[in-house]
């Protein structure tokens, strides 16, 4: 590709990492290398070790899981940053080695929120992006400056929800 | 699972499509069995390869493409809804196996709406499918009878997008 995008996926509605996946495999399809990481999600994996045997798709995440950020301890948050920020640090190093046409950050609104990944940094990185590289990130409420310097912003709405109904969650649909 | 839901992504943003595709990826990496169903789409297929090679998931689709639908002669409408009648019959026939925890018809809102699905036969298979049986819809402007006998309804909003800018359908991303 000529010039890679920064594509967001936001909004309260259910599809934004199905978006993502959906892309990753899609690009995958079509020859394109794609590196698929996620930030701050607490589910069993089962999409993740499918995407893992793809050949064209490496998928780089934490096998543990915190729970809620907004509800853990001062300390333990402290220990959260700084577990995130080595899977940061790893992504930045996969996507200079130049092997990736993909990106794919999944939770990426979140990670930005509660700093997980280093605000300026994180700027930095899409501002001066491999221009070749396509970048996709999910997550709700984007911050301004992040949909500014996307070019595809897909807001996904919630029109009906089975949530609403007191139908919870089911493993292989919802996660 | 207990009870199979209905979801329909819709929306003129980016991302219905893949939202149809992650889903699949999830269900088969959770064990579920996926029938995998396209309508009216013109494009080369390597994300559907790559579904057609996890064994959880079956892809039926169409290998000719015909353009729009809206810019053919009657004479080959009827044609196109001759063939695509087929590829109903075949989905309904798969489904009848009841091998199938989750059903994708991509573009089902387009199939329905130049009756390609004859309508009053789709709605019935709706509201008559195998209770266990999770279905996803895509497309455009759902009819208001297919929004009511959904669950979950997400609405795929553009709020930016690069064809505004003039950069056009990029292969392994946006087809």
């Amino acid at each position: 590709m000529e010039q890679g995008l920064i594509h967001i996926y936001c909004g309260d509605g259910k599809g934004k990492t199905s978006a993502a996946i959906g892309l990753a495999v899609r690009a995958a399809g079509s020859g394109l290398k794609v590196l698929f990481t996620r930030f701050l999600k607490n589910e069993s994996s089962g999409e993740l070790a499918i995407l893992d045997d793809i050949s064209q798709i490496k998928v780089l995440h934490l096998e543990k899981s915190y729970g809620f950020f907004k509800n853990l301890s001062e300390e333990k948050k402290q220990e959260v940053r700084e577990t995130y920020l080595q899977l940061w640090r790893a992504i930045e190093l996969e996507i200079l080695t130049g092997r990736y046409n993909v990106l794919v950050i999944d939770e990426f609104m979140a990670a930005y929120k509660y700093d997980l990944i280093p605000k300026e940094e994180a700027i930095e990185f899409l501002e001066k992006k491999p221009k070749e590289l396509e970048i996709v990130l999910t997550g709700r409420n984007p911050d301004e400056k992040l949909v500014e310097l996307a070019d595809y912003v897909s807001e996904i709405k919630k029109v009906k929800h089975p949530f609403d109904q007191g139908i919870y969650a089911r493993k292989g649909i919802e996660y």
